[in-house]
Parts: structure tokens; sequence; C-alpha cells
């Protein structure tokens, strides 16, 4: 009998995590009987899942939730939930309360289940943690300076992740997701929603706005490999990660540049011809206090999977989203 | 009027902080006007003050206590208060309400004064945030990693002090303080109680017992120099330091060896002569994890001032315990 929970199933990772759970029937090896979804409204359950689904709308950072999640034993929990970086850093006390309450209460509720309970843990952080001045690649042995509340809350949550395996309460695993691209549905405000932008918009002949200088270089993930490090996560031998359980994940370092020049290739000029510069000083400076590149050796040696190329990002989004 | 406030204040560093201040009667180019000393038993006003001070007891991470402090505004803060690793290690719900909750609700307690109110407060972290496997020399920039619970803590307030800090609710600085040697007092059983041990003892007429092999290399720093860290952090311009508040201090690098080797400087043969060796393979084994040497640069370039030498450290003990 596996159980498997994910907290923040309604989100864009969680409803493609349990979308690939559907399609797998297994994860770490396990057949799965069981798929617990969890979030502040109500998620769907994937199509054509083969177990049991159950679906759970609630405030994961009020007391006596995580203790209802938990009741149950789950064997795997992958830990979703947050509220992002922006509303974060415009609410103070809400960020904190979810993103790092939250965590803590999930952590108190699987240590206070006892009897040997120890379940793995999957974590998504974000490499928010890390904040300027960088090296030109981030390797896994630099410190975490976070420039955002959020950024804060993930570090600490990634050390209480640490310390609760330690002393042996949870078999946790942090990973640093890199942005994820192309992140699909409607163009948004958000700092970073143009590195998705300038992709999805002309793949959907849409304009697409460009605010910053093609030189930006940034760290990109498509949704199909972050769904893919979650469920290797799940599966993970975590004896060789000692106490140093967070991970930096593998990304495609490149430019914006590059990325146009990517979605040539795959679409053609006249997708190119979408893209209309317009710069913004504020997104700029936002954007310039973000990491460019990483050095993710142990991830990589632990078998994580980057995507292949910034063209290979656009097929998946063609192919997840586009039905191409 | 210039008020401070010591929350710890019975502890040995809070003891001599106020004992310093007391004798200097200003800090941070300031003349003091008040000094209020908090702990968990009500510490004893230094001797010889000519500014008002005043004695609370009281537990610091109970909600209320934190507020009371912070109601009179206090312009300068010294967050000394917790309880040592081998205690938060055996409770874990200890540890992490009074080295976490406790400065959490500190650090909320000032931001709720809100008006502009807007503190120093230095906080005394620790190396115990670094978890070996280590480089020769641990940078600046190097990952927190810690192998007990109280390093986490003290890693997650290292965060919380840089995040309120980031947002303006308080002027912010965290100083990881090398192991304190030589300790005054009585031998105790901590892991780390020889290194003081092994000088303290022998400068008493006392045996000593070596744990561990003369090659195992520490760091170190007196009380004085210890005092000195604070004091100085206490007047530091902060803003250079960015986002980044939280310095390792500088301290030395030194073997048993060459421990032994300063005591017999100062205190000849037959003070030596009183060390037994007496291998303890727990201890060895407690030792190995801890860090050895450090490159702290930062704090170095910020004027933090280390002792001259390990002989320099015994002296200082002389000096200042025993009064030669």
């Amino acid at each position: 009998m596996t159980e498997v929970l994910i907290i923040g199933g309604a989100g864009m990772v969680g409803r493609k995590l349990a979308d690939r759970l559907a399609k797998d029937g297994t994860v770490a090896g396990r057949k799965i009987d069981k798929l617990v979804l969890q979030d502040i409204v109500e998620p769907a359950a994937p199509a054509g899942a083969q177990f049991e689904t159950r679906a759970i709308a609630g405030d994961f950072s009020k007391p006596g939730l995580s203790e209802t999640l938990v009741a149950s034993k789950p064997d795997i929990i992958f830990h979703l939930a947050a509220i992002v970086s922006g509303e974060a850093e415009a609410d103070f006390d809400k960020g904190y309360r979810i993103n790092l309450d939250g965590t803590r209460l999930l952590l108190e509720a699987i240590r206070q289940v006892g009897g040997g309970y120890k379940p793995r843990l999957v974590f998504t952080s974000s490499i928010a943690v890390f904040g300027a001045p960088f090296p030109d690649a981030i390797g896994d042995e630099f410190f975490t300076t976070p420039l955002t509340s959020y950024g804060t809350q993930k570090s600490i949550c990634e050390l209480l992740l640490a310390d609760y395996s330690r002393r042996g309460f949870v078999d946790g695993i942090g990973i640093r997701l890199p942005t994820i691209c192309v992140r699909p549905g409607k163009p948004n405000k958000a700092a970073s929603g143009f590195f998705s932008g300038i992709i999805r918009e002309p793949l959907n002949g849409m304009e697409a706005i460009l605010p910053v200088p093609r030189t930006v270089r940034h760290w990109h993930a498509s949704p199909r490999a972050a769904v893919g490090f979650l469920v290797h996560a799940a599966g993970l031998d975590t004896a060789p990660l000692g106490a140093r359980r967070n991970l930096t994940m593998p990304g495609l370092s490149v430019t914006v540049a590059e990325q146009i020049e990517a979605l040539r290739k795959v679409a053609g000029d006249k997708a190119v011809a979408l893209i209309r510069e317009e710069p913004d000083e504020t997104i700029r400076g936002i954007v310039a206090g973000w990491a460019r590149n990483f050095d993710p050796k142990r991830a990589l040696d632990l078998g994580f999977k980057p995507d292949a190329s910034f063209e290979e990002i656009i097929r998946i989004y063609q192919q997840d989203e586009l039905g191409k």
C-alpha cells in the first residue's frame, strides 16, 4: 500500500506531477495505491489514474491541516505549497505564515506521528535562496544570502528539512528549481514573466514584450524537467547526501538572444517578429540581481537530468500545451 | 539619551560585555545613559557603572517579554541569549523554542514598535552554522550546512536578521564567534571543554585531561576579543554589508600542540606537566566535525580585531581572571 501526498497540488507543477504519476502508476519503484492532493482551492484529480485519488481544500498554514494530511502516513510527500516571491514581498506576514510556518507545521506533524514513521519528503526550494553578487557559475557550496523574503523563507525551510532529516524525523530532500520555462497560460506581470512570454506568445500568434537587453542570461528548466526532478528525488537513495539535503537542480543557462534564436529555429522568423523590445528599467534592475548560471555538479552526479537544449524546452511546450 | 539592552546578560560573555560598557561609559561613539540586562536569572549590574542599570529576569522565548524589553526603544541591542549546543541537541523542542522562536519574537517585537524605530541589533551567531566536510580554510562565501540543531537555529536566525534588516525593520549584524578560550570557571564536560581546560587547569595548579591528539586544530578567540567584536559591531557602519549581514569573526587557528607550547612559554614546563593525555574516541569524533580554520577576510576588512597570538589569549586569562 503506497500513498502519495502532494501539498500544493493545484499549482502548475503540482498538476503536471499528478498527471505524470497517473500516467506512470508508480513512483520510486512502487505501485501507487492512493494519491492525495491538497491546495487552498480543491485540486482536480488527474485524468486516467488507475489508483484512488482524494482532493483536500484547505489552508496549509492553519494548525491542524498538516496533522490531517499525515494521519494516514503517506509514504511519499511532495511539498510544493508556497506563495510566490512578489506576494511574499508585498505581504510580509503572509509570506512567513505560509512559506515558513506552514512548512514547519508540516515537519512537526510528521515528527509527532512517531512510531518510526519517516516519509520521503520532497521539498521544492528555489534559486531565490541565492542573492547577488554572484560568481560566473554558482557552485554547490555557495552561501545562501537571499534578496527577497521568499528566498529567505525557502532558505530557512531548507535548513529545517536538513535538521529534521538528520534527527531521523523525516527523509527529506530539497530541490532548488530553476525558473520554469515555457510556463503555460496567460501573459502575467511577474518580473520573470517575459522569459516565458517571448516564447509562448509568438507560438500562439500573439505579440510579446521584451523588457530587458538580449544579453541577459538566466537559468531555465521546462515544466517536464521539473516534474522529472521531483519524481527522481522521490526515488533517490538519500544516504549519499549526508546532512547536505538541498540540491541545486540542473538547468540551462541561456541568454535572451539564445532563447530567441532557438525560437527562430523551431518556429521561424515570423514568430520572432512578434517580439517587441520595450525596455523597462525596473524589470532590468530586478533581473540583474538574479542568478545567471550554476555548476550543479552534485545533482548531475545524482542523476538529475536537465533539458537537452532550449529548442527542446520550446518543443516540450508545443507538445505538452499545444498538442503538436 | 542612549539606551543599551543586553539579552542574555547573565552569561559569561554578557557579563564581560556589561563590565566593558561600564568601564567605557560609551558605545558606538555615544554616551550610555541606561543599560538594561535581561536573562532567565536576574543578571548582576556591572560594578562602577556611571549610568542607570536595570536587570530583568524572564524567559526570552515567552510571548510578551520581548515587547516589554523594546517598549523603551533601546538604541543598541545585544542579543546573546541561547541554550548551548548540547542542550539544544538533547531537547529538540527547547532548542527551537529558545534559539529560534525567541529570536523571532524579538525581531517581531522590534518591527511592531514602528514609527521609524530601527535599533542596531548585534546577534551572536556561531561557527556551528558550518558542518564538515570543510575546505582547509572556510571562506566568507562558504555555505551553512550545520550538523547540530543549535547550528541550524543560529543559521536560521542569521537569515531572519538579514531579511528584517533588508526590509528596514532593524539594523542587524550577526557575528559568528570562534570558540571562546580560555573560558573561565570550573572544568565542564562539554565536548569543547578541554580546549580551555588544558590551559586553565594548569594555570590554577590542577591536572587537566586532554582527550584528543595534539594535531587537532581549532578556531579560538579570548573572551576579551569576543567582547571587542560585539562593541565594534555596535558601532559599525552597516551600509557596506549590503544584504550580507552575517560575518565570521577572526580567530586564531591553532593546534593543541601549539596551545601547549604557548602554555609552556607563559607558565613553564611545570604547568605543561599537569596535562594528562586520556584519549576519548567519542570526543575525538565530535571534534573531527568541527571547523579548524577560516579566512575571515570581510570581518578583517571591516576592522574586527583577533587576538595577536595564543600566548596573548593565555595572558588575557591571567590578567582578567587571575588578576596577574
